[in-house]
């Protein structure tokens, strides 16, 4: 289809265009699902790449839940020392020698023991290979462990020194008074003890253009009253103050919708802790904004030592403007 | 209150504002705490995270003191082995083959004893596991023992890899004479070998404002003599001219104390050695300034060998002026 | 050569020398080799540096493809134990004792066995050594042996950290209508999973111009009609519109063949993953250039969820404009 | 002596300030020593530190030599190893179990073998510990072990992830002909087959003025005919035209010598091989300077397969001009 490929170059039609944030116009009009996750992750997928570079699996090894990591470890080192375990069981009944079998549930299991053994490199001795083949196999299995203790060690430090914000969005945006008129607000917390300096938001509206009876996808930015902090100590509300210049002038919640409008929010800042870059992101359909709506105050009074304290627990909460 | 949270959102009231870091009107008007401690830490706390998030485990243990780090190291090394020493002992007195246990301190000491050379992988064997249950113990510990060496070598690296500038701020500030007028001077040196490179400082007032009727804490930038420097190899001094154009222009100590007034200091620089970029803050009270003072000399008179040095300890030297 | 030197100092002449990316007029004019491989590499060789100092064993390990890093790995695995196999083996038939030489393959199999035991740590004492020499060599075999799993755990991670972008450059770049003339056309994709984000391209054209009679390569910046994405979710095409302000106005085939001309594409975006910055770059000669002829589409239909995907295997597809 | 402390302060006296690096006027004046050694080292040391932070341990095993960091990583095992042999020997004569001590050349020997078999995690079981204290003092070896593997796996990746642009500058500086007048050139390769990218260089000139009496060291830039490049794949000659305009207008040899003239060279560039930042730095003094004098072509004819080579080993090369 020519014109979808015409589409997936993004083509300038004036500075408003630069709220485009490389998804082009294709994507959106086809696709009636949101661009940008809450989550930030995206909506769409990628095929056609040979089976070993789709899985990779160094990036699943880095994204995962820890307690999904750990599962994996275990079926790997299990699965080691069952192989192993079956390779020196495969050299005949004299392969191994010292404590019986019968004593430790069978001539496998000693095998899969003695796998341990050798793997993690500890070597106690009450289970001993005889003969060139067992020797050649543990010879082997010594490396494998050698390199999966390198492999583990890596990853570990890798999956620490990843550097990822734990910001926290509100789940809904709000539409609240701000001077003498209304200004789009979405409120954001970090949740963790590391420290964010040098903050920069921006925000991007997007909707579906109908040029010409064709449906295009369209970008503009909406610009923050303020877009940059210093410091990011407690939470941080961004505000798009709606003035007859910004894209949401005019624009209620029926029009919205009828536009498949979305707002999209990129964040980056500093992590002090390591002193990396760290990006955030987040968006928000027509039905996740409240009109009318304050974020309440979430602070608490200071404590007996003067102290401020921030509920992050309660980021999400607002009640409507009378 | 609304008013709070309005005032939990900068508003821009003209360049002066560009001062205002991050903390917002809120936190410093109802909080009579400084914002920032001398060392850099924040004057807030963050509530309302669940217990697992709000402990943070692993920024914990990046930015514990090494003392308190080996402490640790050594409670839970311990911990680790009189556990599985328990678990061994639980699986009956035939469990454990070998040494005798009373030549060891008792069934428990040869227990804890079997469990470090199996989580440490040594092995001698003159303990060893006899049975199905002991060996699968040891076939957990033996995992554990090889996640535990890869936990302690990725903390290691990453409690080496941290950047962290070592920069020593002057304790108090001085007001000294500077040109023909006086100048707000902070005086830093670098304790480390590493050299820093393409340092630059911001330095922010900070000072409650009574805005018709109510209290606003409010920001200005107090512009520096001289911003950047490409090599710190030494100490800095930097410079805010008290000309009528500063904020602090015909301020003295008792109006600085009534503003409850604080002077941030912020500085970034490259790390050479790791090519990192290192953050530095701090901050200075009313009561932390010395007026009509200046910083005394701290560089040595050249040696032998005609090299300069710089005496670090007189970091805080300062004398009148006459 | 007086005029070889002096080309190698880039001269300015006048803005369209901001193409030039640092190669100079020299070798491109007396090599009649591309400057740039299609994988990005450089076609120019160092000589002159000492033996240690050209192999560069470091870098040689990171980059080697996993394959052969692991096959290196076996060798010297192998290497190092056959070398202290051979130690053990020459302090004597009382070096070692334990189980017998014959039932391993011989006393050179037994020494290397035991070195095997020594390297891994893993020690059962099956085989022990006997007297302080052997002693001694173990205990040299045992610093190696730490060595060794610090150096391979260094090396797997630094392996895993260094940033390397994925993309995939169409092996030919095409002369599409665009708007109301045409435009030069490169696709790329991002062949992982990890996001890109912030992406920036910069496109050169580099030629052999005639000057005074002698032959010296010029560069030019071409312009592009999108230079930046924010996101590079899925595939991008890069436009430069041939107008009469591009260097490549009413040049044909013919005429870039003369010019021995090269199209030079560089590329920055940030890995989302670990937060760093990664290159990649191309360059196309004029035979891989097709005139009159537009990439096909390759975004698949959304499937039933409404989920658009992209086919990365179809990447170099193109079709003539008829 | 209060002029040099308000020296230390560098005073703004117009643009050409914007050549001080941050060395201020004070050590320039009183030290007779060039500023930057040619490695890139200052020529200050810092004193008044404590002596545990003086040392920088880390620092150190950062930057020795790779044999000395073998060295010291030879002399701390073979000390951690008589260390707690001592300590086992110091247990009695039953403490070790097994071989005989005669054989391994004595008591000590023993307990240094076992000491290493236990550091090292190997356990043959030849040796054994017999009683509580000497299972106790073996608890604490291993998790020595542990921690010992640790940190030098860490220190093993520092080292190698440590940024360091392996970049030869020429030994002299040259002051050639350059279009209608001369200019100040330098020439530097790049050693590594690490690509660096996007290079930047800064030039300074510093000298020692008189002014009202008083020397004072000044800084002023050296602008560049060409102060970047986007690869850095051969050799880069940087150029400073000697214009009217140039601070070198007009000094000749004694001229700068009699300033106490100084020529700061400042490198950065990214190294494509890990993505990170690199900084170098030289400079050179009035006697490294080759007046009327051209740098020696070091490009190689192309080879057979036209591919051109550059010769590292005559960077130094000059020839005078004529």
């Amino acid at each position: 289809m020519e014109t979808m490929n015409y589409a997936a170059i993004p083509t300038p039609r004036g500075p408003e265009e630069k709220g485009d944030l490389g998804f082009g116009a294709v994507v959106s009009t086809a696709s009636r699902k949101r661009l940008l996750n809450p989550d930030g992750s995206f909506n769409v997928r990628r095929v056609g790449l040979p089976w070993a570079e789709a899985v990779s699996l160094y990036h699943s090894a880095l994204t995962l839940s820890w307690p999904q990591f750990f599962g994996w470890v275990v079926l790997i080192y299990l699965g080691i020392n069952i192989l192993f375990g079956a390779l020196f069981l495969l050299c005949g009944p004299g392969a191994l020698v010292g404590s019986g079998a019968a004593s430790m549930g069978g001539a496998f299991a000693r095998a899969f023991f003695f796998s341990v053994e050798t793997f993690a490199t500890i070597g106690y001795g009450n289970i001993s290979p005889a003969g060139a083949m067992p020797h050649f196999i543990m010879t082997f299995e010594a490396l494998v462990g050698v390199l999966a203790q390198a492999l583990i060690t890596g990853l570990f430090f890798a999956r620490f020194a990843r550097p990822t914000a734990a910001i926290t969005f509100s789940s809904r945006a709000v539409i609240a008074p701000f001077k003498d008129g209304k200004a789009l607000m979405i409120r954001m917390a970090n949740r963790r003890k590391n420290e964010l300096i040098e903050l920069k938001a921006s925000l991007s509206f997007s909707y579906v253009n109908d040029e010409n009876g064709v449906s295009m996808r369209r970008y503009r930015a909406l610009t923050l009253d303020r877009a940059e902090v210093t410091f990011f100590p407690l939470a941080w509300t961004i505000v798009h103050p709606i003035t007859p210049a910004s894209p949401l002038w005019a624009l209620d919640h029926d029009a919205l919708m009828a536009k498949d409008a979305e707002i999209l929010l990129l964040l980056s800042g500093i992590d002090d802790t390591f002193a990396t870059t760290v990006h955030a992101r987040t968006s928000y359909k027509p039905d996740q904004l409240d009109w009318d709506t304050r974020f309440t105050n979430i602070f608490n009074q200071p404590d007996a030592d003067g102290l401020m304290s921030l509920d992050i627990s309660r980021l999400d909460e607002t009640h409507p403007v009378v």
